[in-house]
């Protein structure tokens, strides 16, 4: 083809003109990350213009697709003087059609430059909110729709997807059956004060904190189950850690032991760790993200009961009394010291759930386990074994002044063929947080719902 | 290890009992899935009593262990009296570990039996509800939590994870993102009568029924996205179709057309059906699936205008008005005539949501596509092409009645680089339906949600 047949045209496309059925010419479509694939060759690249500058002899360009970045070259010869003209007053997130040769060049973005043969506006953008320069969070927030084009965002949508692929597939490869929990619920199991309600036709409905005691009936089905879901808190905090609605995959696994999902939890980082690690080096770099701290995360983690964990808190100088579960600094402290995730298990009784196993050597304390990340970023797994007896659930659950009415269902799990088993929730914005080094859980997740945060 | 240090116990194993960490003896725990690969090993299973009968000589007991059955049998001389009258007492659902050497029996289901050398009884239990006689629907549905052990419940629960994974590889194979959607929503979209609302602290907040609005602002930065989580629908319907509760994927693609967006859903769908059938052989038998019905499931699909379905209902003798939406029994009439799904395009303007693209060849109709599944499953697709223009958009949005206020941000992504863009939603539990061959949709998703059904 020769530029001609394709100068550039400032009207916006019709529906019809964009069709990649069009057969002449023929020059593929490609995204912008395998252009290193194609070089050499004449190719058609769609997207949007996130730079451009010009030495009024030359023009560059750089378009984003979603997929990278590519830079544009085109020589003031190369192009009728309107078509010149039209690309240099064409503002930032501007649609077009770009069409050109690859060539290698070193000093580019990603290694591969186009020489610009042809381009089609499809849309002009004038004034797109989010400019190079700083913008204060809430002006960001309330931009989000927008804010998730620029680099840093898009980068971080790309490292939820890899964490969330990277648990999937190591539990799918380790045998365990995906079972969605359900949403809606009917019980309140700790207590309506978090919860959020629903008038669910003539009743009331809660929506879901956990899949836990779902996944409890799947376990006896299927052996080894896991959900991923959204989970919501009606919490009324505002800190770095704390999201109103967020997402969790929740393993449960019968006939195993606190030790075997212990055991469980560390190659699901390991292998999470390592995966995000080889494919998502761009990623990572382009967040800052200081990757020597992820290659020290390997196996074996630390591991520390509770009651070491409080001794060493209270050496340290904070004071801290037997019984109570640890507050974020708390839980920083702890980890701090780590290079790689920590184990706390082994908690007091009445700091875990009512359905937590008592530990048969030691009934004051639990067989639960709590994952802390290193770098002070806290808790990112909560888990342990689960009660097998009928009776001492029962009873458990008059202690908690919850009515055994409405936990018929689960205890009906003691009764028909009970066996030890053991699960864990893992949290993916705070494992992503951690994995990306954020400041604050909002950018981990696309469209952030939190305390006065429901828009857009 | 000989028979006599493991010899039968009916007191139920503490957690200690049961750590995997116990290293004598050191025989292996397997799943009964990989059992062939364990012929003429000795191998220790951990599951329930499915079914058991004796000879009086010879006990045959059926284990179950969530991946698949083993026969287990033990002759009266293998064991001492007591022990053969424990498991002779052993009711179903009973929970046991049993060890012994594995020999291919073509027999046996599976094709491999367990000659038992020892076994521990971890839990008794007597009078499980679902036996193998009949039950009616609300028994089952109310003991749902247990029916889900009962075999043709476990495999369509594994059906539908391999569904669910088919689809998500798929996504990501094509390049796609994954970007969850978020289910707290401000907008009241398409009428309030069947969102389900909440109080979201001071302010009023709908769960989603639909990511897509915010899968257009994730394709405007990352070029191809889905989301893929839970669905509500507030409907008063009860039919063998409809669920609360649901699960969908939404992928959306920027510079794509409705074309474009056919082309996937084929692609999609042929995957699917072809890896469940080259994985799932086991399941589907189970579920007494005529697979010579999936096996004809090959692109090209069948395509036809909305005109021409109407044509050809009033043809067949099905009064049909022209710009009216189709029922199910219409889907089932127009599907029921091919042996693979039907693409049905260009509905009338009217019957589809607000932002569906009008064709400009025709502007009576739209850029629109649903996918009919064959067999009369009716819908499992539905997508199109999205509007484009910021004008007609804003027209649009008064002619449905909408607030423009509410709907600033998503004009926003046709103020800033507006590009021709397609997607779509496709239905777990409806494609599960079909493929699975289920009379209702009720048990194609692991806690079904329903007018009038909250529980377990």
């Amino acid at each position: 083809m020769s530029a001609g047949t394709h100068s550039f045209r400032t009207t916006r496309m019709g529906p019809a003109a964009m069709s990649t059925s069009d057969t002449t010419p023929t020059t593929p479509w490609i995204a912008i990350a395998e252009a290193a694939r194609h070089v050499g060759a004449e190719v058609e690249l769609r997207g949007w213009l996130a730079h451009r500058r010009s030495s009024g002899k030359v023009q560059f360009l750089v378009v984003r697709d979603g997929t990278g970045l590519m830079q544009c070259v085109a020589g003031r010869g190369d192009l009728a003087p309107e078509d010149w003209e039209a690309l240099e007053a064409l503002g930032q997130e501007s649609a077009l059609i770009v069409r050109g040769s690859l060539r290698a060049d070193a000093r580019a973005p990603g290694g591969v430059e186009m020489g610009l043969r042809a381009a089609t506006v499809v849309a002009r953008a004038e004034g797109f909110p989010i400019t190079p320069k700083e913008h204060g969070t809430e002006f960001l927030m309330d931009h989000r729709h927008l804010w998730l084009r620029s680099p840093r965002q898009a980068a971080l949508l790309r490292l939820r997807a890899e964490v969330i692929a990277a648990f999937r597939d190591h539990m799918n490869a380790e045998g365990f059956v995906l079972v969605d929990a359900p949403i809606f619920t009917p019980n309140a199991c700790e207590g309506t004060t978090t919860l959020f309600e629903v008038a669910y036709f003539d009743e009331r409905a809660f929506l879901s904190q956990s899949g836990q005691l779902y996944m409890e009936a799947a376990a006896m089905a299927l052996g080894k189950v896991y959900c991923f879901g959204p989970a919501f808190r009606a919490e009324k905090s505002k800190t770095r850690r704390h999201l109103i609605e967020f997402w969790m995959m929740e393993p449960e696994w019968a006939f195993a032991t606190l030790d075997d999902v212990i055991a469980l939890e560390e190659r699901l980082l390991v292998a999470t760790v390592a995966r995000v690690l080889d494919r998502c080096g761009e990623e990572l770099k382009r967040v800052e993200r200081d990757t020597t701290r992820l290659a020290s995360v390997r196996a074996p983690f630390p591991r520390m009961r509770y009651d070491d964990a409080v001794e060493l808190l209270n050496q340290q100088g904070t004071p801290f009394a037997w019984g109570g579960d640890f507050g974020a600094p708390d839980e920083t402290a702890l980890s701090e010291r780590h290079d790689r995730p920590l184990f706390v298990t082994h908690y007091p009784v009445g700091v875990k759930a009512f359905y937590t196993e008592p530990d048969p050597e030691d009934p004051r304390v639990c067989l639960s386990c709590d994952c802390l990340a290193p770098e002070g970023y806290g808790e990112i797994i909560g888990g342990g074994q689960r009660m097998a007896s009928l009776e001492a659930l029962t009873q458990r659950i008059d202690e908690h002044g919850l009515p055994q009415q409405a936990f018929e269902w689960y205890k009906d799990l003691r009764r028909y063929g009970t066996v030890p088993h053991a699960g864990f929730g893992i949290g993916v914005e705070r494992t992503l947080s951690w994995i990306a080094g954020l400041d604050h859980v909002r950018e981990s997740i696309p469209f952030p719902r939190m305390l006065y945060r429901l828009r857009p």
